[in-house]
C-alpha cells in the first residue's frame, strides 16, 4: 500500500490525537485573544497548507466577524512593504514550519506588532520557535510528498480556534468519527477510478466550506496523477469557465446538503444540458440524481462540519486513481515535500 | 473583425479619457479616505473585476501599507453574516454594476458602518446608485463577451486611488501610451498564434503585480479558446502544479525585469529542463533568450507600471488564437455578458 493510502487511513486517530493535545492550548489562546480584540485575521500559507486557510477563511469569517485576509507572501519578500498589522493576529500554516517565506511574513508581522501563531506537525521547525504561539498537528513525520493528513489537522485546528473566537458552538469533536465513516468508502473509489483513468483534464467545483476542497483536490489531481486540473467557485464557474466544458468533459463537485445546494443544482443541470460528466461528493439524493457518477456520504454530516469528511474520498480518489494509471502517488515527477520560494 | 479586437484597440484611449475625466474625483476622494483613516480595504467582484482587483490588492498594500482583503461574497450571500467593517472601505467592481452578489455585499457593509466605493463602466448601474461613490471607467458600452477595455480600465482605476493614498509618487499618466505602443505587437501576435492553434491545455504563470493577469489570461483562454488554462504565481507553481508539466506542455509567463524576474528564470530554468514549451511576455532579454517563445515589450516599461501593457498582448493573443482555431471570440459557447450569482 502507498505510504499517501496509509496516511490517509491515519486521519481519525491523527485528528482525535489533536483535538486532545491541544484543546486546552487552544481555549487559552482565545481567551488571550478576545482580551486583545484583535480586528484583522491574516493567514499566511502556500500549497496544501493554502488550501486549509481557505476554509479557516470561510470559518472565521461566518462564525465570528473578524475580516479574514489570504496573505500574499511576496507583499514581504519581494516588494518589501510594511503592512498596518497591530491590532491583526497572523496565522502562518506550514506542515514542514520550514517555508521560508511564510517564516518571513511571520518575522515581518511580529516586529511590526502582530500577534503571531504558527500551526504547523512539526515541533521544532523554525516557525514554532519563531511564532508567539503554534499549534501543534499531531500526525507524525508525513513522508508522502502529497499532503493528507496534515492538510485535515490544519483544517481542524481551524475549526478549533473558531469555536473559541465564536459565540457559536461548533461541534468540531463530531469530525473525526466522521473521518472514520467515510474511509469505508475506499472500496466504492477503487470500483470508482477505472472510469477516470484516461482522464486528461478535469475541473472541480466546491464553494463556501468546500472552496478549499476545489484547490486541494485539484492540486491532489494534478501531483499525483497528472491531469490538468481547474478549480472553481460553483458561482465564478459560470463567468467564462463555462465555455470550456463540452461533451464527457468531467467536473467533479463538492456539493453536500445545505446553503450550497442551490448552486451546485443549477450548476449540474446546466452541466446536463451540456452532456458533461459530473461526479458528485455529496450527502444529498437529488444532487445525486442530477450527477452522472456520485460518492455518497453519510447523510447526518452538516455542510458547516462537510469540508474534512469530504476531502477524504476525495484523497482516496486521487491515490487510487494514480495507481490505477500506473504512477506511483509516493513519488510525483519533479516533487519534493519541501519547496523553499522567496 | 471581431468585437473584441475593436475593443482591445480602443484601450489607450478609454484609458486617457477616465484619467482625465476621474482624477480630480479620485483626488478629492483619497483626501478624504486618508482623513477618516481607514485601516482595512475590501474588494469584491467577480470573474475578470476580481482578477482586477488581484492587482488593486498588491499595488494598495504594497504602497500604502493598509491590509487589503479579497472578498468572499458567500460570506454575506450564503452564511448571512455580518462582518466587522467599521473602519474599512469596501470597494465592489463590476463592469455592468448588475452582480447581484456583489451589490449584496456593497450594501451589506454599507450597513454596517463601512464607506463604500464602486468602480463600474454603467454610471445608471444599481452600483453606482448604491455606493457611497462611485469612479467610472469611460470605456463606452462593452459589447464582447469577453472583457478587455473594462478590465484595464478597472486596473487604472487601482493606480489612480493607490496614488492618493500612498505617499510614493505613481505615475500612472504614462500607462495609456504605453497601451498604445504595445498594441504595435498585433501582427507579430498573428503570427505567432498559428504555432498554438492545437493547443488544449497551458498554464499562465504571473507573479506579485502581474498575478492577476495569469488570471485573466487563463480567463480569456478559457472563454475564447476552450483552452483548459491554468493559473498560477511562479511561487505556489513549485508547490505541486509542476508535476503536471511534461515534454511540449505550453506555459506562459507574464515575466517583466525587475522583483520578479529570478523567481520566472528559475521557474523556466526547470522548464527547460523538462522540456516544456514556454511562451514568455517580457521586456528583459535574459528572460527570452531561456523561453522558447517569447513577446518582446518596451525596455521602459517599469514592473510596477507593466499590468496594463502585459495584458494587451495576452488579449490580442486569446482574440486571434480564437479566430485561428475557428472560433468567434465575440460569441464563446454557453456564456452570456452578465453573470447573476448570489
Amino acid at each position: 500500500m502507498s505510504l499517501m493510502l496509509q496516511e490517509i487511513a491515519e486521519q481519525p486517530a491523527v485528528l482525535e490525537r489533536t483535538i486532545q493535545a491541544e484543546q486546552s492550548k487552544v481555549a487559552k489562546l482565545g481567551e488571550f485573544l478576545r482580551k486583545k480584540e484583535i480586528d484583522l485575521i491574516v493567514l499566511v500559507a502556500r500549497g496544501s497548507s493554502d488550501n486549509a486557510c481557505q476554509l479557516g477563511r470561510y470559518l472565521i469569517e461566518a462564525t465570528t466577524g473578524i475580516p479574514v485576509s489570504l496573505s500574499a507572501p511576496s507583499i514581504f519578500t519581494l516588494y518589501k512593504s510594511k503592512l498596518n498589522l497591530k491590532r491583526a493576529l497572523v496565522i502562518g500554516v506550514s506542515q514542514s514550519g520550514e517555508g521560508d517565506d511564510i517564516n518571513q511574513v511571520l518575522e515581518n508581522a511580529k516586529n511590526s506588532g502582530a500577534y503571531t501563531l504558527g500551526i504547523t506537525n512539526e515541533s521544532e521547525s523554525t516557525m514554532a520557535k519563531l511564532a508567539d504561539e503554534t499549534l501543534l498537528i499531531h500526525a507524525g513525520r508525513e513522508k508522502s510528498v502529497a499532503a493528507t493528513k496534515t492538510y485535515t489537522g490544519q483544517m481542524l485546528h481551524f475549526y478549533m480556534l473558531a469555536a473559541q473566537l465564536s459565540d457559536e458552538a461548533i461541534q468540531f469533536e463530531k469530525i473525526p468519527q466522521y473521518a472514520e465513516q467515510v474511509l469505508q468508502l475506499k472500496s466504492k473509489v477503487e470500483e470508482l477510478v477505472e472510469r477516470y483513468v484516461f482522464m486528461e483534464n478535469c475541473v472541480v467545483v466546491g464553494r463556501g466550506m468546500n472552496y478549499g476542497n476545489s484547490y486541494e483536490l485539484a492540486l491532489k489531481l494534478m501531483e499525483t496523477c497528472y491531469v490538468v486540473a481547474e478549480r472553481f467557485s460553483s458561482a465564478d464557474f459560470f463567468h467564462g469557465p463555462l465555455a470550456i466544458i463540452e461533451r464527457r468533459f468531467p467536473v467533479i463537485l463538492f456539493a453536500p446538503t445545505g446553503v450550497t445546494k442551490q448552486s451546485n443544482l443549477d450548476l449540474l443541470t446546466r452541466l446536463k444540458d451540456l452532456h458533461a460528466d459530473s461526479l458528485s461528493i455529496t450527502n444529498d439524493p437529488e444532487i445525486a440524481a442530477l450527477s452522472s457518477r456520485s460518492l455518497m456520504m453519510p447523510a447526518e454530516i452538516d455542510e458547516f462540519l462537510s469540508p474534512i469528511p469530504n476531502i477524504i474520498p476525495a484523497q482516496l480518489f486521487a491515490a487510487l486513481l494514480s495507481e490505477a494509471k500506473g504512477i506511483n502517488p509516493d513519488a510525483p515527477r519533479s516533487l519534493s515535500k519541501v519547496t523553499k520560494t522567496i
